[in-house]
């Protein structure tokens, strides 16, 4: 049993979230989700989903067997626990994959990281573009 | 197996999809899903979400084991492939059960439609609620 951990904020869901789990699920056996706090985005705009409503719809997901909601203190504590053998990390996330393995067997975690490198390309696949095209229409009579 | 069908245009998804699609899948066996098409959606806004995407986030959904977008022609037309046993409509769907199960059988189809009551209340469960956040939190700079 291959155990693949994915993380990420998933505010508003789209076909590039689920490329990126789907891909992360076929590199093992089961699938993890670790869904980030409110409290630690803070190196792009705060969701506009709150955390406990994201997790509700990555738990709906198909290829998703587990999620969760991070910690709010170290993000390392609850991967002590869920004991993955792959972190995948989606195309946009900033962590370097050699020094988070490190990282992680600092913490007692022996996992490997690999990169998914596989991007939906669409008009509306970030929920940047979703919030972008709400603006759109919207925008002019608020 | 009792085959059950549920329709909707799901544009922007949320636990109120969520909770409608899991009560109609706890009803019978497998869970069909029809997604509206953009072009036959007139009685309320255009959905942000063009229907490819749509369909393709309702697909991943794990309680749906089947959806397909609608006809643009005659709503009845994917219903005589699907052969659904019940029908089961949101609480917000506009037609009268009675009625819909007369023109069903008019159709030849022999579903027995039934409402579901179950509403989630939530902060952020309607389409219109996610856009109306969107717009409190970014109309003012735009």
């Amino acid at each position: 049993m291959v155990r693949v951990l994915a993380t990420g904020t998933f505010d508003i869901l789209h076909p590039g979230h689920l490329l990126y789990l789907s891909k992360a699920k076929s590199l093992g056996d089961e699938l993890y989700v670790i869904v980030a706090r409110d409290s630690m985005i803070k190196h792009k705009p705060k969701p506009v989903i709150p955390e406990a409503q994201r997790l509700a719809m990555v738990k709906a997901l198909h290829m998703v067997d587990k999620a969760q909601l991070g910690s709010e203190k170290n993000i390392f504590e609850p991967l002590c626990r869920i004991k993955p053998d792959l972190i995948a990390l989606g195309k946009n996330q900033f962590f370097d994959e050699r020094n988070l393995e490190s990282e992680l067997k600092d913490h007692g975690i022996n996992a490997k990281v690999v990169r998914i490198h596989s991007f939906k390309e669409c008009e509306l696949c970030s929920s940047a573009s979703i919030i972008r095209k709400i603006m759109e229409r919207y925008g002019k009579s608020n």
